[in-house]
């Protein structure tokens, strides 16, 4: 076999299922090759960062890589921010990257550029083949590289390289360390939740079903309460999994939150830091003294938690706290709390819900907190666009499931192009586009600043309604059957029909 | 003032006059600074990439840099490929990055990433102010840095300099060096064109209006022929302006073109070089032998060209030739041809043509080898999705002037959020989409390598047509009047329409 086919034989050995691709002439080989693996499954994307987006999406939910076919430098940066929200979220994600070949790259041929530049500013992993030989054992080191703690490996292949002779063997798939807790940590942190007012900071795994009974068990021993990041990758919630309280956006109200406690407990996630630095509040939003560093998100925090419940002879059951009833109905004019509580009285048990809807997000992460058990998707690196291909993915990963992806306007027009993937591969996706016709983040950011009134164009470019944009004409255009509703009545009759159906939908709900 | 203030005044002491802006959280002191500066036009777009794009059209027409206004990281990545085209034409160009505050960058938030290994990889100029003072000095050397051979800078400012007081002086502008000619280049040339067959194949200013009339002077005092690249920044043609041979795209055919001459004189460009490399065929497309150095871009091309028209005693006169009758106008289906020809007929006197539809661009620069005068630009470093964007900002640059922007689908579906801009600014954009609902030139690729027949994932890996992209509905959806039409009759009556009012307009081009 040629590279190019080692390669898809190698990732086919290494587990990988699916590529998510946009291929050009430095990628045809693995392109001719994947034609011969229908093991696995290759989704074209009509950009780069739906790809990324939605390998992102799909790393989330299975923990384990999609691969993205990327073309060359410019198809690798098109897909940067999807990449830098998946470092950001700890996702396990392959790029392999055509490029030209070895002896025409010293040309510099006009779509050459510094590749590995751009792939260091994410990658755990990132590596260039320099022969066809060792293309199988190149790609089975990225996918290694992944499995430990997540992280993104870019694998850089020449197109001569693809198309040379390869060995006909294919490394064995080496198994991935179990990475172990650590007693000193579990020590320290059961000391600190042993004595005074404590709090247990959960991201990363210890957001999974696993992680939050475990820290349930944890609080029912100690009294200590659940915090949540801000922004975390993926959280498992509602039906009877213990909840926590999400930390909030903005510093002094997450500093209002975390300061009554003596020690606050990481399980899964870093000492917590403000999203952007405002003038006289501090980055960080515990104190040095406060923080207590179980488990980051790339080391083994349910082995630590499950230590630690151990270590606090921890009861087995969690006492089940009365739940909040789901909000009521509400009716009349769409705002975020209206479009939020829909959601959460509709959204379907085993969904999952991609977020990245930041003013409806903070209402609907409360109104969902009775909601039955779904999975819970977040933007984690503020590059915004990453809704539409993360909901690709995970509707890819898991087909027996429900996906509503709710936006804002600003938001989703980055990345328009993933409807296309959802009509082309018929995936259950809802998109809720919250269309408050404006970047708001931008309006709330200058009233916190005490900037007042603004200037025009100051004005401007916080300003999408001139024109507005057309969701329902977007959605269609890309082939995702569309409508628009402007009362929480009407949202909520579509929301219930778009999930009665097979295949994308979406709902613009335009906000008062 | 402030640093942010004193940036947005030094920009307006170098002549800076349009910003191209999607500002986020850090760069809100500098659209409050902008707001105090009405000699800025600020332009929204929604995607830095539109950004990008009409700033790199901008500079294309104007032979000076505007400016873009991105967030962060992640808004310099989503405008890199763009950026990328950018570099490859030789534009001038000014990005300024708002970035975290110095005191909050330490903690890294989830929005930091390594923002100068993304800039080095296309700046001509890199620079990260760390205080307030020396924001306004850094501001003109990257202006600067634009304006010696063309060329990419780009500012980091952190969110606590723009808040910081600021020295209420800003530097006076500097005079960019003129660049002068090499005396032993124009010798040389001057012996390679008076001695056998020869050509001179020209690229950047060299395609200018003076340098094609230098060039067409020397060209009729040694029986030079003319060429031009394959993918040029921009070309002025048509009128009686002397006409050169376009370097074909495929590297056999652009030998086939090269080889009969004894030399090649290069004028504004570098050495020829095969956009892809294939198995075979050099990466070169001239032999070092005929290969004979005069300006590149860079270099004073005009200056080289004017002394070596001396240095022959070329005539003042250029022989007018024959020139070929424009096309008749087709009719029935649409193709490749009768697209390139429709165009080709009606775009009017003075126009500027953005063509980012490479079938449809090879028949379109025959075609219009007889038409009125006009500026053609082109996509220059292969990186898709650059037409919209470019076309915006041709528009914004030359406000008198009719825009005629011809994109493929998939192409076009790359950069679909640059008509929203072109319709909140009311530009006059006729975006011409060639639909033939697949990524053809993989197609071309697959044919030339032999493969036949395709399987079934490499065909579906070329194919737009499920669902197809419906371009009413997008065009509509971004806020531009659109029509589609499916003959050479009706994209001639619609594009006629379309040029008569003012405005935007988006006409589908359904191919057979």
């Amino acid at each position: 076999m040629n590279g190019a086919q080692s390669l898809i034989a190698a990732a086919l050995s290494e587990g990988i299922e699916v590529c998510f691709a946009n291929p050009g002439t430095t990628e045809l080989p693995l392109v001719l090759a994947l034609d011969e693996a229908p093991g696995i499954r290759s989704i074209l994307c009509l950009h780069e960062n739906v790809a990324t987006g939605a390998a992102d999406g799909y790393g989330r939910m299975l923990s384990k890589p999609a691969m993205c076919l990327l073309h060359l430098g410019p198809g690798l940066a098109n897909g940067l921010t999807n990449l830098h929200n998946a470092r950001r979220a700890g996702t396990p994600l392959l790029n392999v990257i055509g490029e030209h070949a070895t002896w025409h790259i010293q040309a510099d041929p006009l779509l050459a550029s510094n590749i590995e530049a751009l792939a260091h500013t994410f990658s755990a992993f990132a590596k260039r083949s320099t022969d066809a030989r060792s293309i199988a054992v190149n790609l089975a080191d990225a996918v290694h590289a992944t499995g430990i703690g997540g992280g993104i490996a870019t694998l850089i292949v020449p197109h001569d390289c693809q198309l040379a002779y390869a060995a006909d063997v294919i490394p064995a798939r080496r198994q991935v360390p179990k990475s172990s807790y650590s007693p000193a940590n579990v020590g320290d942190a059961a000391k600190a939740l042993q004595r005074g007012r404590s709090a247990i900071l959960l991201g990363g795994k210890g957001l999974s079903e696993a992680g939050l009974k475990l820290a349930g068990r944890i609080a029912a021993a100690t009294g200590a309460d659940l915090l949540c990041d801000t922004f975390f990758a993926r959280m498992e919630r509602g039906g009877d999994l213990p909840m926590a309280t999400r930390l909030p956006y903005f510093p002094d109200q997450a500093l209002a939150l975390t300061r009554p406690y003596d020690s606050v407990v990481l399980a899964g996630t870093r000492r917590p830091v403000a999203f952007f630095g405002y003038p006289g509040l501090p980055s960080y939003l515990t104190t040095e003294e406060q923080t207590v560093a179980l488990a980051t998100s790339a080391e083994d925090v349910l082995g630590d938690l499950e230590a630690l419940a151990a270590e606090l002879n921890a009861p087995n059951d969690i006492p089940q706290k009365p739940r909040m009833q789901l909000p009521a109905m509400p009716k009349g004019e769409l705002n975020a709390q209206s479009v939020a509580q829909v959601i959460a009285r509709l959204q379907p048990e085993n969904g999952i819900v991609m977020d990245e809807a930041l003013t409806v997000g903070i209402a609907y992460f409360d109104s969902s907190q009775s909601a039955p058990r779904f999975s819970h998707l977040m933007l984690t690196g503020g590059a915004i666009g990453q809704g539409p291909g993360a909901a690709t993915g995970a509707a890819i990963a898991c087909p027996g499931r429900k996906v509503i992806n709710f936006e804002s306007d600003g938001c989703g027009a980055y990345s328009v192009q993933a409807f296309w993937t959802q009509a082309r591969e018929n995936l259950d996706v809802v998109t809720i586009i919250g269309s408050n016709r404006s970047y708001n983040i931008l309006n709330v950011e200058f009233e916190r600043a005490g900037v007042k009134p603004l200037g025009p164009i100051a004005r401007s470019m916080t300003r999408l309604d001139h024109p507005y944009l057309d969701w329902v004409r977007i959605g269609e255009g890309f082939g995702v059957p569309s409508v628009a509703v402007d009362s929480a009545e009407g949202l909520a009759r579509e929301l219930e029909n778009a999930l009665a159906r097979k295949g994308p939908r979406l709902i613009e709900a335009i906000m008062s």
